[in-house]
């Protein structure tokens, strides 16, 4: 799958992500009231609201980027209803030939893991496989070591999928964490996320596809420029998802670096500034606006490459 | 929350927390079998299944320990119909008096994270206040910083809720990260989870209850004896989740330095130890011998203490 995001970055030159994030501020107050007219249940009505805004912005954009980014969060604070709707919004995404990161931040020990790990592979439940969820990459958390990444892996080597860990966040207290000196060498320290970085790194070895990039990514925040350009040099074989360009600040000069010199290396996530862009245009409709929006995006990062 | 958790310990004499984490190895064939032929969809099936097994637990050991923490992971699995089984689990085991910890292990950035927050609080959609979910704790990923913190924190402050971060967890990994020498000062380098572990303790001092433990607890698991004796001493107001009792390989000797010296300060978890007790007992109910399981630990580490 990262060869296939590859190549899809590459035919629509467009290293661009649509987080699809849809909460009460960025979905139109009619797309909720036509939903809890017809659902009625208030809960239900606002999960089909976010599956219908969904495929709207999906169907908007699936010729201009290659991916889509449904946050589960957002989905997930309404409960089974919500995740039924980021289901069917996965499925949706699909089917108009978009590849589909789930952002789900999950990290568990080893055998809690091989659940989480259903997201990318299948359920085995009286005595079938299912296919519950179907996402082409998904997020993890790197705070529980390499037990935790495994079940992961295994799926990786059996099927065409991917991950990526989250190893310098776009948030501003990424540094709390993330940031501290480890003492690697007698020489001196480096940031931890610099020292998961290269963990990361070492775990997608045995996945390097044919564009020298791993089914095993990483996540690099586009607010933290020189960082990701570092990274870039000593993540020599990691693919990046880059959240941050945008509404958190981002702009497309600060990520050249995040690219190798090919222009390659790296996708970036744009939710707001895309699924939001209908409320600062005169008239346009959703579809309308997140389209022009991805436009410009893809143009504004071409510019630079 | 965080006192009425230490008050049923106390009065229960019982400081237990039962594991559902249910899997196809654990729950009996036939529990699935019947639940197959009543609702004729697999995946529902199988997510009945999993209600079912969890409630007839939670009916035999709500007399005996004061909590249970269901993993979301094992029900998430199995897609919505796993999320609906886990959201009612939740609420019968309330109904029984027992406190849930929802053992969900999120982490996102802000403002994503106050979608997961609707865990413990509310979720906000068509002009009202849902209560999606309803567990009285949360376990948290620290990797993303406070400000991933910050909405729960928010919560806290309104309701009797509590949330615990993972701070050295129990599975073999966990040294990947968590044991990374940081350079804290010019003297010495200690142990990232000590470094997260004072981080925690500090981030709960505005949650402190009438026992002097806060609202903010940690998970600090139960293979790690000596550094859990360390954290105590260090990690003052901090409540401690302890899992890696039992299957994982901890005993109760190893756990007397996880308690202060009132005998207070921790919860510890099984999970297969007591939910597949049945396994391992010639005749005895799912309920019979989760229950007999449940009181034979109790004893075991009163034993200690």
């Amino acid at each position: 799958m990262i060869d296939r995001l590859i190549e899809r970055i590459d035919e629509l030159k467009s290293p661009v992500v649509v987080g699809l994030d849809p909460t009460e501020g960025v979905v139109p107050e009619s797309y909720i009231k036509e939903a809890v007219e017809e659902v009625e249940l208030n809960k239900m009505a606002v999960a089909t609201a976010y599956f219908r805004f969904g495929c709207e912005i999906i169907d908007a954009i699936a010729d201009i980027v290659p991916a889509v980014k449904p946050n589960i969060a957002f989905y997930e604070a309404l409960g089974y209803e919500g995740i039924g709707a980021y289901i069917e919004t996965v499925k949706y995404a699909k089917s108009k030939g978009l590849i589909v990161i789930g952002d789900i931040k999950r990290g568990d020990i080893g055998s809690t893991a091989e659940s989480y790990a259903t997201h990318i592979g299948f359920t085995h439940a009286a005595g079938h496989d299912f296919k519950v969820w179907c996402e082409d990459f998904v997020t993890l958390n790197p705070y529980l070591g390499y037990d935790s990444i495994e079940p992961f892996a295994k799926v990786l080597s059996e099927l065409e999928r991917g991950i990526f860990m989250l190893v310098k966040t776009s948030n501003k207290s990424s540094k709390d964490i993330q940031d501290l000196p480890i003492a690697y060498t007698t020489l001196g320290t480096l940031p931890l996320y610099e020292y998961v970085g290269g963990l990361v790194n070492h775990w997608g070895k045995d996945f390097v596809g044919k564009y020298g990039y791993s089914k095993i990514g990483a996540v690099v925040g586009a607010t933290h420029p020189e960082e990701g350009e570092r990274l870039r040099h000593t993540m020599d074989n990691t693919f990046f998802l880059v959240p941050g360009y945008g509404a958190q600040g981002g702009s497309a000069a600060d990520l050249r670096g995040f690219f190798d010199k090919n222009g390659r290396g790296c996708i970036v996530n744009s939710s707001r500034g895309i699924i939001g862009a209908w409320k600062n245009s005169s008239g346009a409709s959703v579809g309308e606006a997140a389209r022009a929006a991805a436009i410009s995006m893809r143009d504004d990062l071409n510019s630079v490459l």
